[in-house]
C-alpha cells in the first residue's frame, strides 16, 4: 500500500542498500546511506540539510548514515550528518537533527524531538513526545518516557549548553524536566514529573521538585511479591538481548559483569 | 482550495460514502470505511497498516470505521482497526493507533497522540497535544486538557499495562499526569499539573503531587458569581447535547438522572 | 534539493515577492502575500483555510501577510488571517491559527502551537513544543522554552477566555504553566516546571507550584561569577540587535531606557 514510487526523490548521490524499501512521497537527499533490508515508510525526510544549505551557494549536505533493518516510520525528518546503527526505529513525525549519534537497536516513539549534537548508546528506547537537548550523553539500555525534556541552558538565554549524562540501565519516567548538567548513574529510576538537577549515585530513586535520592531502587518492595522489581533487566527482557538467557548470563558474556 | 484531486491515493478496497470530500496528498488504504458527508482534508492517513504490514506478505489491513460528518484535519492519521462515532473531529497530525474506540461527537486537538486499545464514550473533547497511553477507558462528557498524559506501566519497565478509568463529566486540566490504573469518578475535576493515582469519588476536586481530593466541586466558590460552576453542564453548553433544553431537561431525557 | 517545483501549488490569488523560494509539496492558498527574499521550504501549508471553508459556499480565505526574509522549516501549518513581521522563522511541523500577529524577528521552535487570537512584539523567541492558548499577549524579547503552557479558562470548560500578559525581556522556563489571566512584568524569570497565577512585577525571579516571587533577579548569583546574570541582556547578545553596541548604548537610541 505504501510503496508504490509515487511522488517519491532519491537524489543521486544517495546510497541505497540491498531490499531497501521507500514510502511514497518520501525524499532522501544528498549523501544519505541507508544500510541493507531498511525500510523508510511515506512522507519521510532523511538527511534534511542543515541551515547552511539556505545560505550558501557551495554548500554540501554532510554524510548521514542508516543502519542495516531499519524501520523510520511516516512524517519523520533526520537531518543530514548523524549517524543511526542497526534495527533503528521510530514512530511517526520524529525530528532528528545533525550531529546525533545513535548505537543499534534504538527505538523513538512519536513526534519526539532530538536537538542535534547528542549520544545515544544501544537499546534506548524513547517513547512519544521526547525532547533532548543539545549536548546530551545518554548510555546503553536507556528508557525515557513521554513528555520528558532534558535541557541544557542554566541561566536562560546564555551561550553556555550542557547537557545531562545519563548511566546504563536507567529509565526516566513521564513528564520529568531535567535541568543543566544532570549526571544520573547507572540502574536509577527517575519518578514521574520529577525536576532533577544534580549529581545522582547508581541505583538512586529520584523523586519530586526538586528531585532527591528516596532510597535504593533495590529496596523498593512490590505490594504483589514483596520484591523490588528493580534492577529491572531481571524482570522484563520483552526485544532485549538477555531474553533467553537471563541478565545475569548475558552480563557475565557481554562485559557488564559489575551492573 | 484542498480539494482537487492532486497526489490523492484511495484504495480499491475503501468504501467511501456520499458526498465525501477527500483532500490533496491523502491516502486511503484499504477496508477503510467512511459514512456520508464527511471530509478528509489534505495529507491525511486513513487506515495506516500496523506493524504487520512490513513484515507479512500476507497482511490484510484491518476494517477501520468512521461514521457521518467526520472532520478530519491535514496530516492526521488514523490507524486501521480502529472505530469513529459520527461527527468525529481532529485539528492537525493527530495520531490514533489501532483498536481505538471513540463514540459520537468526540474532539481532538492538533498534535494528540492516542496509544491504541483505548475507549471513549460520546462528546469526549481532547485539545493539543494529549497523549493516551493503551487500555484507558473513558466515559462521556470527558475534557481533558493540553499536555496531559495517561500513563499504564506502574514499574517501568514491564509487561503490566493497567489504564486510567474516568468517569462521565469529568475535567483533566493542562499538564496532569494519571498514574497507571488511575480511577477517577464522574463530575471529578483535576487541577493544572497534577500527578495523580488511586481512586477518587465522584465531584471529587483533585490538585497537586500527589493528587489529593481536596474538596467536592460543589463547594468551590466563583469570586464573581459566589456559586460553583460545577457540576459544569448547568453553567456550559456551547456545542452540547443539552445546549438548548438546559441539563436538567436532557439528563431526565437520556438517562442521566443520577448524575 | 529542496526547491524542484515538485508537487508544489501556489493559489494564482496569492502574491509572492521578489527572489521567494517554495519548496516541493508546498501549498499556498489564497490571498497570501509573502515578502521579498523569503523561503518557505517543503510540505508547507500557507494561508490554511479557517474552519468556515469546510461549510460555506461563499467562504473567502482573510489576508495572510508574511515579511521579508522569513524562513518557513518544513510542514509548517500557517493559518490564513494573520501577520508575520520580517525575518520570521520557523522550525518543523509549527501550527499558528488565525488572528495571530508576530512582530519581526520572531522565531519559533519544532510542534509549537499557537492557537490564534494573540498577539506577540519583536524579537521572541519560542523553543520546541510551546503551546500558546487564545488571547494571550507576549511583549518584545520574550523567550518560551519547550513544553511550556499558556491556558486561557479559569474554569474549564467555559465561555470565558483570558489570556496571560508578558512583559518585555521575561524568560518562561521549560515546562511551566502559566494559569489564566497571569500578568508577568518586565525582565521577569520564571522557573522550569512552575504552577504560575496572579501578577508578578518587574525583575521577579518566579517558581514553585503554586509560582511564588522567590526574589529579584537581579540579586541571583552565579556560582562561577558572583554575580546576577540578569537582566540577560548584558550578558547575552547573540542574534540580538544590541549585539555590537552593548544593551545600555541600544536602549538610550531605542526608547527603552528605563528598562
Amino acid at each position: 500500500m505504501k510503496f508504490n514510487n509515487r511522488n517519491v526523490s532519491i537524489s543521486d548521490k544517495a546510497k541505497i542498500g540491498k531490499n531497501v524499501k521507500i514510502g511514497d512521497n518520501t525524499v532522501i537527499y544528498d549523501n544519505v546511506i541507508i544500510g541493507d533490508n531498511s525500510i523508510i515508510s511515506n512522507d519521510c525526510i532523511i538527511g534534511e540539510p542543515l541551515n547552511d544549505y539556505y545560505f550558501k551557494d557551495d554548500y554540501v549536505n554532510p554524510e548521514t548514515i542508516i543502519g542495516e533493518n531499519a524501520l523510520i516510520r511516516s512524517h519523520t525528518i533526520l537531518y543530514a550528518g548523524s549517524r543511526f546503527g542497526n534495527n533503528f526505529s521510530t514512530g511517526h513525525r520524529v525530528t532528528i537533527r545533525e550531529n546525533s549519534v545513535f548505537g543499534n537497536n534504538c527505538r523513538l516513539g512519536t513526534v519526539t524531538d532530538i536537538q542535534g549534537h547528542v549520544t545515544f548508546g544501544n537499546n534506548c528506547w524513547l517513547h512519544s513526545n521526547v525532547h533532548i537537548g543539545q549536548k546530551s550523553t545518554i548510555g546503553n539500555f536507556v528508557f525515557i518516557y513521554p513528555y520528558v525534556v532534558f535541557t541544557n541552558d542554566p541561566t536562560p538565554p546564555s551561550d553556555v549548553c550542557i547537557g545531562a549524562t545519563i548511566g546504563d540501565f536507567s529509565q526516566i519516567a513521564v513528564g520529568t524536566v531535567l535541568l543543566p548538567g544532570t549526571v544520573i548513574g547507572k540502574h536509577c529510576l527517575v519518578g514521574a514529573q520529577s525536576l532533577v538537577g544534580g549529581n545522582y549515585e547508581d541505583y538512586s530513586l529520584i523523586l519530586g521538585n526538586p528531585g532527591r535520592k528516596i532510597k535504593d531502587v533495590r529496596e523498593m518492595k512490590s505490594r504483589e511479591t514483596g520484591k523490588s522489581h528493580y534492577p529491572w533487566p531481571y524482570n522484563f527482557s520483552r526485544g532485549l538481548p538477555w531474553e533467553k538467557e537471563g541478565f545475569d548470563e548475558w552480563k557475565k558474556e557481554n562485559g557488564y559483569e559489575n551492573d
